[in-house]
């Protein structure tokens, strides 16, 4: 085995590769990496005038081979499948009660993977980042019953949902807080269809930021306003619990979309994170047809399309191009640095 | 009283909410709050891997009612109305001569309350921020006479305005710089109506910065290309004076927007901030139909709209659902934080 | 010749201006200026909350003479023309072979003047920054021989091109990285028209951000589903070598673009970098009718573009109104400092 010296450190390099690699485990080398790979990057993403000096003034700590190593066992990791523990936004089924679909929450503290090795403790729906995926159809009654398990009080806005101004979830102004310990109840005709989202309005800043968000799908009455899909997927975009995240998982805990030639893939983004995210697939257009659940008056084509915090923006992808196609945010401080990707880095992979 | 115990520091909670609600009274208590509140959130808007680890290790300097008597008395204070002095955004009524509109600024420093007893030093037009609403009709003849009191130079842009290049304002391309004593009048035909804006155009991103800002509209002829609407809403967004606001107050201190069930609003977004505000309107949708000034071919509908620095978005709601709406930039960073809502945070107020 | 005190250190005025204008040259200064001028609000850039109290508390260094001194050398500098070395962006002609069009791309380090004296090290596509712009027809087979001599690994993504799977650019995934010393040859047909970029898709915050990017068009074969137009330009906008920039130089080393009246100019807009540029042209509106290189079902009138990382749009404007007409970024802190205008500042210039 190769024995990498990091200043006067031996560290060997498989124990290098699984605590360090993308950026995320550096802690775990103290502040040895930090002037000099992913979290600098990371910390400096919207300054660049501070990066650029601080990346000139690296210190070749690697040769290119070693580099390439990193890369290349980030991406094997990737491929293999996740191994990170949880997965978020899964279906959540309603009970159904005299015809009203009831769903239940639960918030509580959870600790989270988000990387491999990396578990932040997350402040969860269901013990799940994002929490599950809420779907019904336009014009079911929907109740969601909300215990509050965590030690601030909270509450529940349905981000885009058009409701009785009661059910809008924003503490002294439409509801009293959800106390520790205590339950709530929502109830509300399920009128516009779209993508939305649910999370948090209460000290929103920390509680969605540490995982209280999730995706809130009403499918219209009528499907064929609909551009036609054969498949569907949502990306969950986030910026803060445990970093750079898709659907509550940074690169590679991230799992690619797949499908076949030929098929067409419906892609719904929301961004929950606080700051915007250029969305970037390689090698096929993206058809952007709704915007935050309304159809666009005429659809548009685009590779790179800007997902800002709060929106939700529906595309339809025609899979005729096979292959594994990276699909990233675009502020490649967002999905990439010294030590390999990492973050919002995912593939679309298409089968012949 | 209760008495809560900040670190050592024997705080009264009546003076601690005077001080330091809403994160913008916090230097009041010098370091002790920057951190574990709203500034450190403030400061790492863009930088949330910073943010994270901040959050997770944020001792619970506060209880969950404690928590909630900060956010309620916020919200309290905004629905009782602003106490804050000084309105920007007033109408300025022209002196009209031979049919020439005539509009006097001056330029001066003047302390501006942008929260409640927050009073930065602020460099405004007619003492307002944002300077006095410009407003005409296409075809006008416009003059507008500048007066600079300031220590530094300085001109002014009409941004968005079709105008001949020696009116344009930016020194030393179009004119001399006013120096500071100095006055210089700008003359010119409206011809493209549309929400616009003026602002300084020397040393601009202090002097924009520090409040020289304000909305120029150009009323079109026929109105009949614009869609219909009953009243009509100006929300210029800033991010610097004083942190973030709209019309040049933060929150508790913003002015709701107020309206009918069953009116249509027309609300006229302008970013003059050095960064992003996705807003997002609670419960109600947007009717998107001018960039700019210009008309969009085809109007579309959202909920979420980002307003990018330099933009100015048209937009209609129809009031169809009574009630307190939520009405913020996304970036939840720009509006809540430990201690309540702060910043861009306003509601739509429909009336049955 | 008139003295300037800056705290205690003793610069005549012709030396500060040479090597302190424009916030780029400021590290010649030391730490000195860096807390009250241009590096200041270029490094708070996204952090308004910081910006404003430095801002409030700066003392005042200059007179309004003395400042308006140096805003003037800029723009006269900028006027004279651009005085730096190197030009990036060079159409490179292809050699034919078999009807195939082949391109060599050399990676090395090379200096690169972004500013006036600014000289930091590039790591460059044939020594320039941009990168040759490399323009072919569709329908064309392209053939792209990249040859590494850096110390790194590398290899080039056709962004928003479509084309085979494994020529899409990405270590591990599609290819093997180039190791330093080695070549890669790219090959394939040339079938999506527009805007397109090339750039390194191998630790790509720092290869990109050190300058491995570049114009990738692709011309429609048949150009009458474009708007007609006389001229055109491309800008490529980075905030990452030697800070903010269009076409690898900042202001006041920019160059102007320049039509006559009556031309109808076509911009293609690239942003290479880390943030978003709403770039605002004065005096006229932009007509944009294509994202990515896919034309808009309906084009649409602005007069500030907000142009994300990886987006490109493509704008038509009709040079109606002669004059020097300022073109800039409008987060204003990556266009303007007290000590005068700098980064992505150009103009265009409408000769009557």
């Amino acid at each position: 085995m190769r024995i990498v010296d990091f200043t006067k450190q031996q560290i060997s390099r498989r124990s290098f590769l699984k605590g360090a690699s993308f950026g995320v485990g550096i802690p775990v080398l103290g502040g040895v990496l930090a002037a000099c790979g992913g979290t600098s990057t990371l910390a400096s993403t919207q300054d660049t005038h501070e990066m650029t000096p601080a990346a000139q003034s690296q210190p070749a700590t690697m040769t290119a081979d070693e580099m390439d190593a990193m890369h290349e066992a980030g991406i094997k990791t990737f491929l293999a499948g996740n191994s990170t523990q949880g997965q978020g936004n899964q279906p959540l089924a309603p009970k159904i009660e005299n015809g009203v679909k009831i769903f239940e929450l639960t918030c509580a503290k959870t600790p989270w993977e988000v990387t491999p090795g990396q578990k932040p403790e997350a402040w969860a729906y269901n013990g799940q980042v994002p929490g599950p995926e809420l779907r019904v159809t336009e014009g079911d009654t929907v109740r969601v019953i909300v215990k509050n398990e965590l030690p601030e009080s909270t509450a529940v806005h349905f981000h885009g949902v058009m409701l009785p101004n009661k059910m809008d979830g924003v503490p002294f102004v439409t509801q009293p807080p959800i106390k520790p310990g205590q339950s709530f109840t929502y109830e509300f005709v399920a009128r516009n269809p779209g993508s939305h989202m649910y999370h948090s309005h209460h000290n929103s800043t920390k509680q969605v930021g540490q995982g209280l968000l999730g995706a809130f799908i009403i499918e219209p009455k009528d499907k064929s306003k609909d551009p036609a899909y054969d498949l569907e997927y949502t990306m969950i975009l986030n910026d803060q619990l445990g970093g750079f995240s898709v659907n509550g998982k940074g690169f590679p805990a991230t799992s690619p979309l797949t499908a076949k030639k030929g098929q067409k893939v419906r892609i719904r983004y929301m961004n929950e994170g606080q700051m915007i995210h250029p969305m970037h697939l390689h090698g096929l257009p993206q058809l952007v047809f709704a915007k935050d659940g309304w159809n666009l008056p005429q659809p548009f084509m685009c590779d790179t399309l800007n997902v800002a915090p709060g929106d939700r923006w529906d595309v339809i992808v025609d899979c005729t191009e096979p292959g594994a196609w990276a699909f990233h945010c675009h502020i490649l401080a967002h999905a990439e640095g010294e030590h390999g990707m990492y973050g919002m880095v995912t593939a679309l992979v298409i089968a012949e």
